[in-house]
């Protein structure tokens, strides 16, 4: 696939914006304050400069494991600015299955690109022969996929991820922001399918707080992305802190599989109530559909103490809720709280 | 002025989106990981949670001293990121004069609005003529004007800023990134007129590597800008740091004072050099004109240590170079190593 062919024509003819990197005793070239107020050790430069506009040290941390190279990495602030890039580079028509991460249609409005929705099947799966027809009618140029997919938890059946990456003629996008709870990732597929991007996150691993997603595809494909990033995306604490996790992943893997056993444990209770039925999950959140109006029992936990997200909207959200697998405590007071507010 | 009219039609049927700020003693509704690795200290929320959204503690901090409320604030990751949503949310034309800061063109460019460049005058003022005839011509939806410019350094005129904010029926963009150093601002300017946008940034005054801009202007243009802006999009610590450096305003323009009388003494020191032409400056760096190949001179400050910037191109910027106003000791490195690379 001529990925320069996809790419807009406006982008195609812009140049990456490098900041200059060269390394110098004094540094008077990018009009940074001299005065250094706060320095965090030696891992960061100090508070006055600018951060490094590659991410260079991140990059190479980024990589460890997924068998690619810091060239097939591009950086974001989030995934959700790298969504954004995807689409600002590439354009419309954009289109993914519902219901799905809201960002996917909300950043192709706001980039006034056109969205094509898909309703995913009744057991939550891609609907291929529907995918496939409005392909074929649309052409749309990038394809997101969350797998596993928020908020309905489940993995898509990886022979329809196959069929949809070959029948494509534009970009498929696979969104492995909960790619650690399913212990299953695309990755290995880069190397068959140069139409395929995978975009992963540290959001959801421990590090919500620093704002840092990657995104992984071929180099060519970067370098286009590349164009449009803003050249300081990713700020030099969040670089730091990012490189920390990444460089102590064992530790934080623990913690995800901990997770995946209270995920287990949750649904199992989830089971046992009467009049929620829970949706086998891959992520680390559950969805349930209850045989209650959510929009009551939602208030009623937060009477309790208890934030989860009610989902409740007409169609297939109706009366529905996702609550993320928390401590084995946080959980047992969310179950707690969610029998008392339905039954008492 | 109806800014409502102005804003694309792709924006004005989008709702922002805001992630849910309920606070909550057991917190499980955005698919955080409920492990904290490391805490910072009782301002900073644990890293395992996502910033923010509506930076609250930011923004009141960001309106001291401006008589302006945190409703007349949106934080961005950068003013780039400021500047992206502008031309998101109103498209183009964008106009602005030249020689400038080099993001308004390429983000125009990234996001496919047509762009409109005005050469300004020989004293690098607003060319007021050309200006209005463009105006007239292409009826620009965003005009942007750094003041202090970058790369030149200067203001500014007041009168002719007026002219065009009265002239234009678009948005005029005030980019005071480098306003601290000039000891002015239009932010009072925002009261009289509601087409004014003011863009401000941490990064000139000691806080670079945090990437936390500002932008400021009427309620309801923040509401239409706050549609696109990606909900998390300063990160914790960032929050945290610009809050510290906004809390110690006091400290930080002490040395904002130093660098003022150090630019002085820079710019004098210059005007020395035989077939150096500094143009004075209102901001933290000196532009300046050579009557040799700057090329030449840039390789061979690197060779003495000494990265400054070299700004040589065809037309007005042949042979010119930015320096940054540095300690005074940073100061002394460079003009010793530019007399020996000019007269060795």
């Amino acid at each position: 696939m001529d990925i320069q062919e996809l790419v807009k024509p406006n982008i195609r003819s812009l140049r990456a914006y490098h900041a200059e990197e060269v390394p110098c005793k004094v540094k008077l070239d990018a009009n940074e304050s001299p005065y250094s107020a706060i320095s965090l050790g030696k891992n960061l430069q100090t508070l006055n400069r600018y951060p490094d506009p590659q991410a260079t040290a991140l990059r190479k941390l980024m990589v460890k494991g997924l068998k690619v190279k810091p060239e097939n990495i591009l950086h974001g602030n989030g995934s959700d600015e790298l969504i954004s890039y995807m689409i600002t580079t590439f354009g419309g028509p954009v289109m993914y299955p519902v219901p799905t991460f809201s960002m996917y249609g909300i950043i192709s409005q706001a980039l006034d690109e056109k969205k094509i929705e898909i309703p995913l099947d009744k057991d939550f799966d891609i609907d291929i022969e529907k995918t496939i027809t409005a392909i074929k009618k649309y052409r749309p140029k990038l394809i997101f996929l969350s797998s596993p997919n928020n908020p309905t938890g489940n993995c898509f059946s990886p022979d329809k991820i196959k069929t949809l990456i070959e029948k494509s003629q534009g970009l498929v996008v696979i969104d492995e922001a909960y790619g650690s709870f399913s212990g299953k990732t695309l990755v290995p597929w880069l190397k068959k399918y140069d139409n395929l991007v995978i975009l992963k996150t540290l959001s959801k691993v421990g590090l919500a707080a620093m704002r840092t997603g990657f995104l992984i595809g071929a180099p060519h494909l970067i370098n286009e992305l590349d164009k449009i990033r803003l050249p300081y995306n990713i700020n030099s604490l969040s670089q730091v802190a990012a490189g920390f996790y990444l460089d102590h992943m064992d530790l934080f893997s623990e913690q995800t599989q901990e997770l995946i056993k209270s995920r287990e444990e949750l649904f199992n209770a989830l089971q046992k109530i009467e009049g929620i039925k829970p949706s086998p999950s891959k992520a680390n959140f559950i969805f349930f559909s209850c045989d209650f109006d959510t929009d009551s029992v939602y208030r009623g936990l937060i009477q309790e103490g208890v934030l989860i997200k009610n989902l409740n909207s007409p169609g297939v959200l109706r009366n529905c809720m996702r609550v993320t697998v928390g401590t084995r405590e946080e959980n047992e007071e969310f179950l707690k709280a969610l029998k008392k507010v339905l039954f008492k």
